[in-house]
């Protein structure tokens, strides 16, 4: 472990300050694409593609001129080039972006002309990376500019918002200052021998002896703190990371019919034939605030024709992956021998009789009787029932008592919640520890520890491998 | 008709300065989504969402300030804010360009708060439209924009910034001006009766009668100059909209194999069952410049299977889509009675034997056996005389010629095409009747109407219901 401002040992990959450029945004039919670059010497480097290259190297940051992107006097593109000077800028270092036309061919040929000119490619979040190694963000904000992007639902956002405002970084300094001063007050004791305080140091803390804790309290207190910060993690990431829900039921039970129903569009094929789903089909569907990975399978049902088998095997691998199996009945058929077999398997479960418009629901067995959900993807009826049932399934805690009315501060990430979960470890030992009346100086190393992890949440301390494990998991061009 | 800065009747839709926004960039897992907003007011509007109002509503034109999107006490998204002021902006407006963090959620988030705050959302070409109405660029160059966003390979992109760069302008203006110099010359005669002329009036002139054309080499050369540029769309429009290829043959042919080979990747399912691609699959390839829209179709054998049926009869649809059909005979079986009634049809295909690793053409039917491409799918071999033989198919000229090595002046529209087409029919029809001696006062309006006709190309002179029709083509954000 190190210091991020002292002795960290640079990867050569993430760790120097070479100018680098990256999309970003996607390449698509737009009508801009943003090519940003930065580093030492990204203004100069620019200005050998700029149609007017003495105008751009004296351009004042935070000013957008206009002009031809060229290159072997050919021009590429008409462009307009924002200067960012250190360090003021999102990395902190020297900074251009080129707003260039969209569509997929045009930015590739700008981004070629500037790799020409000396640019290299970004890594996946180098410029996040820097922008954290200048100082401009600590890790939390680092993370949530992620969350940001790959937010799937304005829950998600919001939530994403409030650790990019800082919401998590003040919580984790605020709890950390707390155990420094529960540390510092320890290691005093550490600093002195036993008879040295009964000789009259410090006598106010004459009846807080070696081996039992001072300022516990206090120790207590950022325990609290940092339990919530872990039950957060609980809904955030069912939030966050989304569910995964799949369809199942017999071929012709309609789950092609309830899969569009859910998407409010047709993009699955609905035929009367059975098998006509050969293979899964997948999309994300909001659903209250919660992204879901809502997947059509193809009908659980023995068969020889070669293709649907390969569909059905299929289906029943990705049903292990599902947090949630809707398991449609057909309505029009009732329960059969093979809905009776899945059932008995399936706990993650929800039924759901389909066709209710023209068969409601009769003679089911006992044992899911009550915990069925009558609905007809024809005509929309109980699809509503159906939503609700699956978010009280995976947010039931959501769901009593509206944690997630109010963005409160939770962690983001499973980085930061197994470093929550690390520190809360040491610090409930060292507090059994103290409880035992166990020595200061075992105690006090357990309390650093939390302390340090806590600094590792923030990036205040980090290791190079961690920081390039968590950033290259960022897109490129961020 | 009327002059652009004139009494234009302008639509309710595209005529209006009201502060529109626009999404400018293709919401994605990307870095940064780019929003722009336009019109009267658009920087005061903005900032009613903005962190740092009045710092907004005093920033100067080329600008970038740092701030928050916020609505009801609500922090939406950290963005940079780019402000521009008429007419030093793209539309010739007050403009800002808000640059916020990617993904498909904040942009959106933000977007709203825009809307709340007054603005509406741009119409498609809209940004342009207002470009092209306050001169900032005429209709050549606001196409061309349109162009390089559609571009599929660079050959395409190199033309659409020729005629950024003003080339078809300029062209268009040069030949307009030839015209005007003939126009005027038969319409001095036109002003004075022969008798006048006659008796003194221009001497120079004497020998010039009416009912005969002066600057009759202007006008010829004004005609060749336009029959090039008529030339130049019959190659532009392959490159432009690319060609469809359509890959067809008997089943087990091995078309997913050839498709996969063009494409380099594996996007399509390859089986050893006859019938797999049920329906057709399409990806846009780049072969030698040209886009080609590659189509993988179902086999062509009756089948009693009702969905591969289907599948069948759009491969028959399809089929008529294509500007060239690749006819691949399955080289293990040999040619057989299926392909030989194909191949009688087939007057736009490229016949290929595949599978030529494992066996060798041979027994060709006489009729065709010059004209077949021996290929492996699976080894590569052949794979590029495939694509020559494609290429040549398509721009026979282009192979011949090499007119596209260096880009020349081209049309790069349908639109200018059938303009440029307009104006050739007019002057021709004006020399022949100058050829046949008829009076100029029937010879001077075809003039004028093909001067009118190249100011419309530009857009000097033009009607608000081809604008409309022109700019609705453009995509939302441009």
């Amino acid at each position: 472990m190190c210091k991020k401002n002292g002795a960290m040992q640079r990867s050569a990959m993430y760790g120097d300050e070479s100018p680098i450029i990256a999309f970003a945004t996607t390449p698509g039919n737009s009508a801009l694409s943003v090519i940003r670059c930065s580093g030492k010497g990204a203004v100069e480097m620019a200005a050998l593609v700029f149609s007017a290259p003495e105008k751009l190297k004296n351009t004042q940051g935070n000013t957008v001129i206009h002009g031809w992107i060229a290159a072997n006097n050919e021009k590429i593109d008409e462009a307009l080039v924002s200067v960012f000077r250190a360090p003021k800028s999102y990395t902190g270092e020297d900074s251009v972006d080129i707003s260039c036309h969209g569509g997929t061919v045009t930015g590739k040929a700008v981004m070629n002309a500037l790799k020409s000119s000396g640019f290299r490619e970004a890594l996946p979040g180098e410029f996040t990376f820097r922008a954290f190694m200048n100082g401009k963000l600590d890790l939390t904000r680092c993370e949530s500019v992620m969350e940001l992007v790959a937010a799937k639902t304005d829950t998600v956002r919001r939530h994403a918002v409030t650790r990019l405002s800082g919401s998590l970084y003040t919580e984790i300094d605020e709890v950390k200052k707390l155990l420094v001063l529960v540390l510092s007050g320890a290691e005093i004791y550490l600093d002195y021998s036993e008879d040295e305080i009964s000789a009259g140091f410090d006598t106010s803390a004459s009846d807080e002896i070696a081996g039992r804790l001072p300022n516990k309290e206090t120790a207590l207190r950022a325990l609290a703190r940092l339990k919530k910060l872990q039950a957060s993690w609980q809904i955030e990431r069912v939030y966050q990371e989304g569910v995964t829900v799949v369809i199942a039921g017999r071929p012709n039970a309609g789950k092609s019919s309830v899969f569009n129903s859910f998407l409010k569009e047709d993009r699955s094929i609905v035929t009367e034939i059975p098998g006509t789903t050969r293979d899964w089909i997948e999309a994300w569907v909001n659903i209250e605030g919660i992204p879901v990975r809502l997947v059509d399978t193809a009908g659980l049902r023995d068969t020889c024709d070669s293709i649907e088998k390969i569909g059905v095997e299929r289906s029943f691998k990705i049903l292990q992956e599902a947090d949630i199996v809707l398991y449609l009945i057909d309505g029009e058929q009732g329960v059969t021998a093979e809905d009776i077999e899945f059932i008995r398997r399936g706990e993650r479960c929800v039924f759901v009789w389909n066709k209710a418009d023209v068969s409601p629901v009769v003679s089911l067995p006992a044992d899911f009787a009550d915990n069925i959900i009558s609905v007809s993807a024809k005509t929309g009826e109980g699809l509503s029932d159906l939503y609700a049932a699956i978010t009280s399934k995976v947010t039931p805690e959501a769901a009593s008592d509206g944690i997630f009315n109010e963005p409160a501060v939770s962690v983001g990430t499973v980085r930061q919640k197994n470093l929550v979960d690390a520190a809360c470890s040491s610090l409930e030992e060292a507090l059994v520890l103290a409880e035992q009346e166990e020595p200061l100086d075992i105690i006090a190393p357990l309390l650093r520890e939390a302390v340090n992890v806590l600094g590792e949440i923030t990036g205040e301390v980090s290791t190079a491998d961690i920081l390039e494990e968590m950033f290259s998991r960022f897109c490129v061009g961020k």
